[in-house]
């Protein structure tokens, strides 16, 4: 038990740390924490506590479903989780040589979102295929390519290892080392997925000029419209998705046309290719489909069967180990910050979060899909806060009265993408032209970094001095902690985007570790108050009540309202 | 002379509406104004009056010039004047089998630099090849077509009917006319123009699908190519036009930014065409250029020769005179306003106006454009007040001190026009793509609709309650009241839109003359206040003094600095 043995480890370590830490801020240090440093809570102890607050609600959960709320929101949920996950298909068809497919990425997030829905502690935590997971699985396939090994097979043991992973991270409560996660590496992974959007938009484009089902002649006539198809959606796009941040007409329109203006578009701009004059000269590339229910690839894997374990030698079985390492940090940080983002304070949710149980459910799920060979699903940012933000309900004011609790938009949208693998629905996906997947990325990759915190602080150090906004708390920011502060902040970007562009890329989530790592320095740098405003806690000690070493330790303390930080996602 | 007879009876007309007016404003009409209404000032009293002012100081005028703001002023101005002139060269180009070329822009701006620079009354007002002319010179290229007369000699009748017309205008006075001109015709046109450019844009994209100098199978790829490129500009073209309306970096760079970004793009994106990959494979259709300081045209004129004149039949020189109205009409309106926005009262000029003289002198111009077969010059908006911006001077607080009112900057820019004739110039010139041009139709378009009136108004009307700002005037407007005036805008638009459409395009300074006269009946639909704010006068009193009856009647009074109306254009 090597493994646990150094994972034990590195929680003493990070634990010594909090401590530090908690000195730091208190300045008293008492013996009775002192002595409870070293204390470790029982195996199981947070899968215990979470199932004991939350399996009493179960039943509650399907009849509080009883709500006009869970009608919209289980369409938008719908819709923005089936629209970038066929846009990271056609990325993973396209570099995997079609060993995965629209089949593959509906299959996993109707699993994730059934699985979910009907099992999880946290029901609101929408879960399918996420851009970091199609980068892993065809990194792992450029990898695996010269072994000559069976891809699925191996990939089969890299999800088992991983559940293995996240059976062992759950059981030892290793999951409550969250708290201490700060909003640094968030902020960081943010940036890097929304440039790698970006990056993933250009990359489309750059095929549709070696179109192989139009003449040679015309690749350059369905490169370049393709081209324009993309930038004139992202222009429109865009002005519709961040319509929230106009003064036009009224919150609850202007809500609903940032809402369902990416659904619009795709539908919009695939229609426009049709629209005749010289669009009909251009032979624009469609979203490949196969046959419905059965697996996209007809050379790598048996395509009459799900079942895609193929034995492969105990060597490789090996090899698939760091994998699995790898895959599981990924998964801890993805899933559980998607989790916590799903649950922020202002959502005023009142049923209790389940951080541990939920991951030892993320292993299932993960177990399922190498068995199956599909991606794994995890924890979908920021899907997973819009379901929360659509399931709102408001006074007058726009102020939040409650959130609608409950499990049925989980399992429905889940439902229905299984739905959308019969062949009308397939047939209506294969409309859809590559340069809207294309422009689909530009848009979520620019509108996230519109509302990314490292972006908002580089504008405000250029920002004119005397149009600050007085009441923001960056004023009260040196500007050389700022500074400071934003070249950790694109360090720790520049090393994950490097990584991501070498045959390293697999280490991407190694990077990802290294920053959330690197926090623990910050104290030494910038001062206490500084820190509050630039890397407060990711959690609120609401949310995160089974995740502290008091409860995890015993000292089960009701349920308490204020938060660690306000941090603002 | 039944024509002066006829424009002194709507002078009149214009007067008595005056009268109604300011009986409405002042409901107390005294005898003593009863008895002036009749009065007709003495003929070319108007231009004795602009000459007495403004003589005097025509040395001074360059002595001025001995200041650091006409340096870069210069250089703004005539990349400013340049690049639009380019586009509206490459638009009559297409549109009149190759009457007019890049040489004909170039030379018409440079003999109007030249000219109102050393001898106007008003120098910074700067005059060029205007959007409208374009459209007029083309219009009347296809009217006369089917009537087999020589197009030049046409032209050359037309200058000089509407030569004949400025004269009797700015002996007549009539230039007085201007002070009840309100904004609601100048926003109606500003909107048009603004609208024309993002057609004009889209033409020449359209003109790039039939590529006659690349292959067939190729029409497509540089016709998608060209749109990229005109977007890509567009969007970064628009960001730093736009750059003044963030808070970033600091006043005197966003101005930086926003000044050179046109000029910027333009080089940059004629480079970007050469950046290779599959950019290599498109042939860019290129700014047609022809031998130096020689007219464009080798077929339909003497290509040895810039004089024009060639004798068409008597009835065709007839045929010409409703045309030479048509022209005058617009640069009645076009001129005048661009010279008033080049001396809005927040620019502090000290030296006196000049209409009735400068109208002359624009006859003599439009007279020689005739002569020599090129587009007849006028005022150009918005060159003319950018030019009087760059050269305000400005206190460390950012207010206006002076103003550098010089005669240097617009004859040099004249002067660098004629240089950029020569061959080396008209060589880069030829390296700009078409689809370059295109970008810059749209720049200017945009950024002049989000500059307009029309759509700030329409903005506000779909804006928000909650978040309107409460110090805009337009709170004190009643919606029913704002509707309707922006019905009658609209309307105004949709006129002169839909006309310059069909084959009586030529018409459309008709439709602005109706805009102008619709404005006297607002008095009975709206309240005097709303009218403040809805559609104040043009001009104030200072810049018009030499306009006002009571001074061309005689009653000649010391500058008064009061406005008579405040609008910010």
């Amino acid at each position: 038990m090597t493994e646990t043995e150094s994972v034990l480890t590195s929680k003493e370590l990070a634990e010594s740390v909090l401590q530090d830490n908690s000195t730091d801020y208190s300045n008293s240090p008492d013996t009775h924490q002192r002595r409870r440093r070293w204390r470790i809570p029982k195996p199981g102890m947070g899968i215990w506590l979470d199932l004991h607050d939350r399996l009493p609600l179960y039943g509650k959960d399907w009849t509080d479903a009883w709500d006009y709320r869970v009608i919209p929101s289980v369409i938008e949920t719908y819709f923005n989780n089936l629209l970038p996950a066929l846009a990271f298909a056609q990325d993973m068809f396209d570099r995997t040589d079609n060993a995965y497919g629209v089949n593959e990425v509906l299959l996993s997030s109707a699993m994730a979102g059934i699985v979910f829905g009907v099992m999880s502690g946290q029901p609101l935590c929408i879960v399918g295929v996420t851009g970091p997971v199609s980068i892993f699985n065809y990194t792992v396939y450029d990898i695996i390519k010269p072994l000559n090994t069976d891809y699925f097979g191996f990939m089969f043991w890299v999800c088992i290892w991983s559940m293995i992973f996240h059976f062992i991270m759950a059981i030892t409560n290793l999951v409550g080392l969250l708290q201490y996660v700060t909003t640094f590496p968030c902020d960081i992974f943010g940036f890097f997925i929304n440039v790698v959007y970006i990056q993933k938009g250009i990359q489309i484009l750059i095929l549709q000029f070696n179109n192989d089902n139009a003449p040679d002649a015309d690749n350059n006539a369905s490169g370049f419209a393709s081209i324009v198809v993309a930038l004139l959606m992202l222009i429109f796009g865009l002005i519709f998705k961040q319509f929230t941040r106009t003064p036009l007409l009224n919150h609850t329109i202007r809500t609903f046309i940032s809402d369902y203006s990416t659904a619009l578009s795709v539908l919009f701009w695939s229609a426009f290719t049709h629209f005749g004059g010289r669009l009909n000269d251009i032979h624009f590339e469609k979203l490949p489909i196969t046959k419905s229910f059965f697996p996209t690839s007809q050379t790598m894997r048996d395509p009459t069967t799900w079942l895609a374990y193929h034995s492969i030698p105990a060597r490789d079985v090996f090899i698939a180990l760091p994998f699995g390492i790898i895959l599981t940090i990924l998964f801890y940080f993805d899933h559980n910050v998607s989790s916590l983002m799903a649950q922020r304070y202002q959502y005023k949710l009142t049923k209790p979060s389940s951080f541990h149980y939920d991951f030892l459910l993320l292993g299932v799920t993960t177990g399922i899909a190498g068995v199956l060979g599909i991606p794994a699903p995890n924890g979908l940012i920021p899907q997973a806060p819009l379901h929360t933000e659509s399931l709102l309900v408001h006074d007058v004011d726009g102020s939040v009265i409650k959130c609608v609790e409950q499990r049925f938009t989980n399992t429905v949208q889940g439902v229905m993408m299984l739905g959308t693998m019969t062949r009308p629905f397939l047939v209506c996906l294969h409309q859809i032209p590559q340069a809207v997947l294309s422009g689909l990325f530009f848009i979520m990759g620019i509108s996230g970094l519109m509302g990314n915190v490292i972006v908002s602080r580089i504008i405000w150090l250029f920002t004119d001095s005397t149009r600050k906004n007085l009441s923001d708390p960056l004023n009260n920011i040196r500007t050389r902690s700022l500074v400071i502060f934003l070249c950790f902040s694109l360090a720790g970007f520049v090393g994950e985007f490097a990584i991501t562009n070498t045959i390293a890329a697999i280490g991407f989530p190694l990077i990802l570790l290294l920053t959330v790592i690197v926090c623990f320095i910050f104290p030494r740098i910038f001062t206490k108050e500084e820190l509050e405003i630039l890397d407060p806690h990711v959690a609120q000690r609401f949310t995160i009540k089974n995740l502290l070493m008091e409860n995890l330790c015993g000292h089960h303390t009701k349920a308490d309202d204020s938060q660690m930080g306000t941090v603002d996602f």
